[in-house]
């Protein structure tokens, strides 16, 4: 989408270098930093340290990691390297080792000399495709928006409700939840976006740069207001996106969508969650039991980084000195508070029959192996 | 409570200066600094700008203020002058009218001459009743924790969880929902306290330097995270305070309460509110469609204070250029959510015959007026 008038994607090969180029995104929205990606180091680091965040966007940052790997040494015992080292850097998002499982099975089936360049296309493919599947999930998600907003009067409009950030900068573009939005806005359809902030890390911040940048109405509150809002009917519909979805529809999203799930249910507020294929973990069953939740640093509850007073990007610590802070990163919403899931295949029910019936190949095919 | 090991209450009397000195809690908890109050505007200030807060300190602070208007100018229309300037300062904290319509009621039946001794020696006593009436809702809602201990093993802790600050600072001692910890505490019952941060203005950075003052084991967390921990097992009660509760026993109080008290219920955790009897507001009964909620400046949205790099306490811009912030600072959690209310008078059901039967003749007198 556009910054400033550009249009960016959130990562790009750079031909002239040979290298990946991403945005560093720990310091959006106040400053837009473009980095360069050179050792797999730098992807790891990019990976853990959120420069680069979003589950289709660490996949696809996963893919170039192991052309970069491929290109230093195609062998299998490097690929399976640099496969541990990137697999261990985020444990909840699923893209991750879906990329990285794709990149390397595909490789090991070619002779090492064609590795390094197939590993390269293969990344720009998964890029391309991630683009597409969330374009797809815009159209998909747009007829939702579209039938809520015809029972409105002329020019009042749909007031969406999303926490985290699955905007185009949490993938290779559109985003995932923001792309029905996009799609919407693009359409003539007003809309106006609640954002929670989404503490810890104030990924709402991220979404209304976003959506500021495309000129989408929108209003940042906490996490702590949307529940009110929903008593009060100022919210027709929350979308949100996921980290990793298990066959029955369980969706394991940013900490706190949980919450926004059990408020929506209580008010009738329909919650739908805009997920590519990648994202579905065909391999659980029940989030909750199953889903390990990364505990993440304290030190990202404790302090807060924004814009200072001098205009620079600082720190302040909230918390009082000997205060320990505890920071589970995602939590798991269950099936039966889903409204849908909105894929780049269409609508479905948060059930195993919902998705099989979309993907019967993706299901079908996990059964058997 | 303790302060660094000398106890304050959250004001008092200076007898020397002949004023009110308050703990100025916006500096809380990075710098311990206290103001004298002398003049009404001074009073207005702060409890708008939130010097002072919660509901009970709130309402003693007003009784102080009184005090001062009847040794300024003790006639009728000065009284009723003070009253709606003073009243006007916080539209949600009904103990604010409460303790205003007590000082006026009274001061009104008396001679001029007699005013300014009287309502001093009023804001005295409701200091004292205030002191009182949460030292009692701490050994009620002692029982309620003692109970979760016997099904303990031996050593392992009682885990609560609580939102906002509703302790001893917010009141004049004790606090509310923290009564029942500190008794807890000091009656050796191992307990834990989840301190949910509380945006926007991050009033469990208050609760957990009060909990550590006091030795009291605790962990700061995203107001996100509660839904998750109780998901997982890792609540045994949820204990909360209120700014009003209604007649019907629907509880007002800061904004996200609802949302935990949601989660509370999907998991079948205990979620008590600790109140204050003059925290009940007899006059209203549904408290979602009578309540207005106070929309309180975007900034406390978009900006963070807390301690910088450089030791001074200072805010950051969290949101980008041009994103609005929306800042209800209240919501309400409707009665059939409360599992039950701590009161001075013992625990009852949150509904009109629970309140109405600890207190027949408050309810009583209200229906009569």
């Amino acid at each position: 989408m556009k910054v400033n008038g550009t249009h960016y994607r959130s990562l790009w090969w750079d031909e002239d270098q040979s290298a990946l180029q991403i945005i560093d995104q720990r310091w959006l929205p106040h400053d837009f930093r473009i980095q360069q990606v050179d050792t797999l180091r730098d992807f790891a680091d990019a990976i853990v340290e959120m420069r680069v965040r979003g589950a289709p966007l660490i996949g696809a940052t996963a893919a170039y990691g192991m052309a970069l790997a491929a290109r230093i040494d195609p062998s299998d015992a490097h690929l399976d390297e640099a496969f541990e080292y990137l697999d261990k850097t985020r444990p909840t998002a699923i893209n991750l080792r879906w990329a990285l499982n794709r990149c390397r099975t595909r490789l090991k089936t070619l002779p090492e000399d064609e590795r390094a360049a197939t590993a390269l296309k293969l990344a720009h493919e998964i890029s391309d495709e991630d683009v597409e599947i969330n374009r797809r999930i815009g159209l998909n998600g747009l007829e939702i928006i579209r039938k809520i907003a015809a029972t409105k009067q002329d020019g009042e409009p749909v007031r969406l409700l999303t926490h985290c950030n699955a905007g185009w900068i949490a993938t290779v573009d559109w985003g995932t939840a923001t792309s029905p939005m996009y799609h919407a806005h693009d359409a003539g359809i007003p809309i106006h976006v609640w954002v929670d902030e989404t503490r810890p890390r104030n990924q709402g911040a991220l979404t209304s740069w976003e959506l500021g940048s495309h000129g989408i109405p929108h209003t940042y509150i906490t996490d702590n207001a949307g529940g009110h809002l929903m008593q009060h009917g100022l919210v027709d519909m929350v979308i949100v996106g996921t980290d990793r979805t298990t066959r029955r529809g369980d969706v394991c999203n940013k900490i706190g969508t949980y919450l926004k799930a059990l408020a929506a249910r209580a008010n009738d507020v329909p919650f739908y969650v805009a997920l590519p294929s990648p994202t579905i973990d065909w391999t659980v069953d029940n989030g909750v039991v199953e889903i390990p939740i990364e505990e993440r640093n304290e030190r990202e509850v404790t302090h807060i980084q924004g814009l200072t007073a001098e205009d620079t990007i600082g720190q302040v610590q909230v918390t009082p000195p000997g205060t320990p802070g505890g920071n589970p990163a995602f939590d798991v919403t269950p099936n039966h508070l889903v409204t849908g899931l909105i894929t780049e295949r269409g609508v479905c029910e948060a059930s195993a029959e919902g998705l099989a019936g979309l993907f019967p190949d993706l299901a079908n095919l996990e059964k058997s192996a």
